[in-house]
């Protein structure tokens, strides 16, 4: 098994400023391929601290994978520290030039002399392309193991990992990728899932088969994985993998990585439909979400922020006396915006939020946290009441994804027997309707 | 200075089922009591890696923090890790079982037998209580380098830190809290930042001040720390923080944390105005953005998600015509938008966006990346054109802020007799305006 290190660079990792969420992709991406990581080491940016972090990562290790350091500044030291670790020489590198030249282009800036910086790399190395940013990274043979670098911004190192480390490491460890698959729900808790999945994981694992959970709010992610090296590998993953459909039912929305917009979009295209959405506390969330899957300009084109009550009024049509009487956090205001985003908008499909998603604005009938989401469609309005906690960011989050959810849901049981009819053996599953959805 | 490393255990970490969002918040609460965090070493769950982590953290450091493998299972294995790195005894504490006990006693459960476990701890050490689960902390002395271990779940973690270990460092470090202040930009990119700043963090480095740079794209961030051990602390960074802010001029957002929507709803409120915002490609984002700051109804009433270009006619009043002529990617369509906006709700003022955010709908004229911001307020309209990549969510963000900061900075420029005049020596900074924003 190849066991692997990881090294993170960066004071705003070592001061508390930001988490270190690369180690945790790049763990998942290697574990996910068989490779066995001991742990990780980080590091503040002075070389003397960086160069021990390298050199304790690849002890005894057959990998290290190393993010941040990459950019143009000084304390950007990752180059410097990995060639003083491992007693390479720092030198001018063309072709990494090239690259970080090209990006500038790309972007339409003009080059700051201070990035030629970036194509000063340890020698020999092999540079890593960085389709998305200036900084190439590079990978450097440390007696025999490979140091692989990358930039430490998530949207770069990503696609770094994905084009070229990733397939580099397959043909260099003649890695086989295990089996997996990624079931994506929304509803349940992390520990109800886990009790709901609780006597399909005692069959499987023993066999070989891991599952595990990632709770990414409001959703929870069950990752299915076999090893390819277990015997029975394709039987044992097509088994664990029904069960796993079977026990989620409807509070799965996804396994082909869809997020839950998109997995919306896909229900409505597929019957010509379209949304309109109406806001008030989650202010554009919910249009933030749709509008962040491409090609969601074929099911959406029309959504209302209406923060203020007389917006509401004015962009709805809902009735001021509707608002005087029931307050605008209400089913009654809640169904108005609704119907009103539908009639307004000549969308097949409406739904609204309205709440209080705090700090202020909570009284003793309607504390913080009081949310009324509702849809409207062909077949009538419905509006649901949720209670959340006294978490602005959170109440929003959970309201506009309660919103998309709900809408799903109703979809897929009006298309239930056809849905189901195909894949399911014996009775369909019991649906567990979560309060907060 | 207190140097200090934080050692993390869990398979759950290795694996990237979870984010150590505990190391973190453990470098941030050391640093912000002047305590400089060197780094950190992740392990999994196996002895031998978990007793070279301890000693490779506890190596020149004055203190060393571990969050995780207290509980009573048996891949918890701190207590046996840290009694073999610095070579103590392993012994049951009666003090720690006391506590262990009462834990139980409060959550009204009996104790099963494997708890026991946790009251095993290395001899001698300190207990830190619990207050809120079973696992007692603990401090040991490794050659005189405190050794605090604490639990890894963080609703547990963080009141032990609170109550009992940052109070103890205080006394036994003698700490005094650094000088800090952190400076928000937007416009220019990290390096042009840098190169900016150059010449005083050549003055002011060797005496003392740290300054460093986060880039939180769009955003990129400033920050001075003077410890309260140099010489002249208070005189340095105020000399330090009046030439950052000299520097950054009107690139400068923030200095109190404020976020870029706040900062523009600080302006709009100081002059009784109110914003609306008309959005194509973001989609509701600046919407989103706006109302993520608590307090923004008193500043926002109206947002129009306007995707289609129906939409834009039927919420906005942009003519049929001026679509068809200049398409709805344009200087023409981006004024009529905010135009709109801002008549129909009755806002002072109003931002808009449209553009090509991709992956699609890019031409030879009007490529993927193509974007125009726009404001209309009581003096006018104005719009830019914007170039960006192909990364579409970028796109939306860089967008979304750039609508906003065009606006900020209009409204600043407005104000600079006034905002300038008394803080300022000599001529007004040359202001950067960055051909992103």
């Amino acid at each position: 098994m190849v066991r692997a290190r990881i090294v993170s660079q960066g004071e705003e990792l070592v001061t508390g400023q930001r988490t270190d969420t690369n180690a945790t992709r790049v763990a998942e991406l290697l574990t996910d391929r068989g490779v066995r990581v001991l742990g990780g080491v980080t590091s503040c940016d002075e070389v003397g601290e960086l160069v021990d972090a390298y050199r304790l990562a690849a002890r005894d290790a057959d990998l290290v994978v190393s993010t941040g350091g990459l950019g143009p500044t000084s304390d950007d030291l990752t180059a410097e520290a990995v060639a003083a670790a491992f007693g390479l020489a720092l030198v001018h590198h063309p072709g990494a030039m090239a690259q970080v030249e090209a990006a500038f282009v790309r972007i339409g800036r003009p080059m700051p002399a201070v990035n030629a910086k970036q194509a000063l790399l340890p020698s020999p190395c092999e540079v890593v392309p960085n389709p998305t940013g200036t900084a190439p990274g590079f990978i450097v043979e440390a007696g025999g193991t490979p140091v692989v670098c990358l930039p430490g911004v998530p949207s770069e190192m990503e696609p770094m990992m994905a084009d070229t480390v990733l397939p580099w490491l397959e043909r260099r460890f003649a890695l086989r990728p295990a089996l997996r698959r990624t079931f994506r729900a929304i509803g349940p808790g992390e520990s109800q899932l886990q009790e709901r999945l609780d006597d399909l994981i005692r069959e499987v694992e023993p066999r070989g088969a891991q599952v595990g959970f990632r709770a990414t709010i409001p959703e929870v992610h069950v990752k299915l994985v076999v090893p390819a090296e277990v015997e029975g590998a394709e039987a044992l993953f097509e088994a664990a993998a029904r069960g796993i459909a079977d026990r989620l039912g409807l509070d799965c929305f996804a396994t082909d990585g869809a997020t839950l917009p998109a997995a919306l979009g896909a229900l409505l295209v597929a019957r010509g439909a379209t949304l309109a959405v109406a806001e008030s506390c989650t202010g554009g969330m919910i249009a933030q979400l749709v509008t962040s899957a491409p090609g969601s300009s074929d099911w959406f084109g029309y959504g209302y922020v209406t923060y203020a009550d007389r917006a509401k009024t004015d962009l709805l049509g809902v009735p001021p006396d509707l608002i005087r009487e029931h307050g605008a956090v209400s089913e009654a205001v809640c169904l108005a915006m609704a119907e009103g985003a539908r009639a307004r908008s000549g969308a097949t499909f409406a739904v609204s939020v309205t709440g209080v998603a705090g700090p202020g604005g909570g009284t003793a009938q309607k504390p913080v946290g009081t949310v009324w989401v509702g849809y409207a469609g062909p077949d009538g309005a419905s509006a649901r009441l949720l209670r959340f906690g006294r978490d602005r960011e959170a109440n929003r989050r959970f309201s506009a994804f309660a919103a998309l959810e709900r809408l799903r849901r109703h979809l897929v049981r009006a298309d239930e027997g056809t849905l189901f009819a195909g894949r399911r053996r014996g009775p369909p599953p019991t649906l567990t309707e979560n309060e907060q959805i």
